[in-house]
């Protein structure tokens, strides 16, 4: 008899992972002396909710079998009394599942952008330490499907456009660092594996306070729109996800290229040859020289660009336009200049 | 002192669009006789309710400013009981409007793609079949922000890429009839200028029917998605409707132009061509060809492209694929074959 259909369903996810990993690092030459090194390591971040145990279990299983070490690593991120003593309890839970190194690491967070990015921030600034530290082939994250439909939402309601729709990559992170074998997996799936396996979990009260968007989104948001729109929409925002990215891809691959076509001699951007391209794929050269010129990328909105293309599409002799960050884009005898003022 | 603001809004939007309508046709050579051509025709669609009557006052208003004659039409789908006499009505609060030619013409509603789809099928070909036999220049509908907001709901629903996320154009139809020039104001705008000018509206008890998806979704789905994300939702998906058709266009555009590269002296599509292009890119390739060889495309899903590219991408020797309306694609010596088997 095999594994009941959830555990096999999270093993699968994680084996393909690793599968890919060892293809791409085969041809690495090895670096380390040929006395006897280590086999490669693979950790898994790990909260203690159900969808990170499940990943962690899933690891512990699959990797020895491709010989891979299996590690595990839980942050502290210090938000709740008795965080640190969770933490530990996290630690000696993924000990029993046989990862080895095993280690909790605590941060600090700040408070740009909110709490929740200033909590992402901390955490993957310590995942990065942690991987590093081990000289681990790649960290495992457990968000799923459910997860990357919120992503996309919480995208779709900064109405900036379809790589905001793309929500999160399988593959992201320097080198590829980060993986996300359960992206194609739904919460439901992770958390019966646990329950199947008898592994303890954790519901961060995070997950259930209003006080996070993502939080009410879940509880409330989402619940509604399936009952509007039907049971088949979560899956629907993660197929807008992967397709979005690739979209989103290819258009920034045609604005690289392009933008070399559209510049004189001295480096200036000719109007009319911006003129002469799709909107979609200017907007993306203005923005991105934009960027460039100083103007913070998280304040550059859809509005500000389109009001930079105006002097391109309906010039009738406007003015210096004010961007973020004091950048200033003006139009000057057919060419325009975006610099910091 | 000048109308209330939601008048004036009203009035911006259709003057708008009037002058975008009297400048595409100034160059238009005139083929009425000499003697005494009637002043150009526009039409708006309405059906009683406040954003069609609301439409509907501010072209009466606005068309004789320019020369224009104003004329209204309204379609009776003979769903609901009663519903000649609600379009006789609405024939005469247009007529009191000042609107001249009214009519209302009936339609019968069949049941092809839902009870939706196919109100939406009878009413257009009734008010294409109206605007040719008047010879009006176009016709004005009233949808409105909240309308586009929901349409991209309905269109992520079905996650089948940002085609579909593009919701309604604001001028679309054959050469260009349909104007939408409320895309960019709210429903309560509409509603306000019909109060403050003291027109009746009638609320569509099918707006409110929660047998239907759209109706679902603007009483329950997006009010519960405005209370988690909030107040700028329909505002977001209002913009996101846009950027994802300027970038659907782009990418169709690219698409279009690739397609000629990769085909062989016979039209064939060559698969290693095929691969050297971005993912997005070769997927649109791949639909349009199996759309061309005859599979609907209405039935023809992401799943199914991607089933496709990997015959491109993932080759391992796999058979035929076989595609809605008995379509197939297959690999044959590095050509990819789609057609009618």
């Amino acid at each position: 008899m095999g594994p009941h259909p959830a555990v096999a369903a999270i093993r699968l996810a994680v084996r393909r992972v690793l599968h890919d990993l060892l293809t791409e690092h085969s041809d690495t030459p090895a670096d380390t002396p040929p006395e006897r090194p280590l086999p490669p390591l693979v950790l898994v971040a790990c909260s203690g909710g159900a969808d990170s145990m499940a990943l962690a279990s899933a690891l512990a299983f699959e990797a020895p079998k491709l010989g891979i070490r299996a590690g595990g690593i839980t942050v502290d991120h210090g938000l709740q009394p008795g965080s640190d003593l969770r933490a530990e309890e996290v630690v000696l839970r993924l000990r029993e599942l046989g990862l080895d190194p095993v280690e909790s690491t605590a941060v600090t967070v700040g408070r740009e952008g909110g709490p929740e990015a200033a909590a992402r921030d901390a955490r993957y600034a310590a995942l990065d330490a942690a991987a590093q530290r081990h000289g681990a082939l790649a960290v495992l994250l457990g968000h799923t499907r459910d997860d990357q439909a919120e992503t996309v939402l919480l995208g779709l309601a900064r109405g900036s456009g379809i790589r905001s729709l793309s929500g999160m990559a399988a593959v992201s992170g320097a080198d590829g660092r980060y993986r996300r074998p359960f992206l194609g997996l739904d919460r439901q799936t992770a958390r019966r594996a646990c329950m199947v396996q008898s592994l303890p979990v954790w519901d961060d009260p995070h997950n259930a306070d209003p006080a996070y968007t993502r939080s009410r989104l879940r509880h409330e948001g989402l619940p509604a729109l399936e009952k509007a729109l039907g049971k088949g929409v979560v899956e629907a925002l993660a197929r807008t996800a992967q397709l979005s990215r690739d979209d989103a891809d290819a258009l920034d691959a045609w604005a690289s290229q392009a933008e070399t076509s559209v510049r004189d001699a001295t480096g200036l951007l000719e109007c009319a040859k911006l003129y002469a391209l799709p909107p979609a794929v200017r907007r993306r050269i203005l923005r991105r020289a934009a960027i460039e010129a100083g103007a913070p990328a998280g304040s550059l909105f859809a509005r500000h660009i389109e009001e930079v293309d105006r002097l391109i599409t309906g010039w009738r002799g406007q003015g210096a336009i004010n961007l973020p960050g004091k950048v200033v884009a003006q139009r000057q005898g057919g060419r325009l200049v975006i610099r910091q003022g």
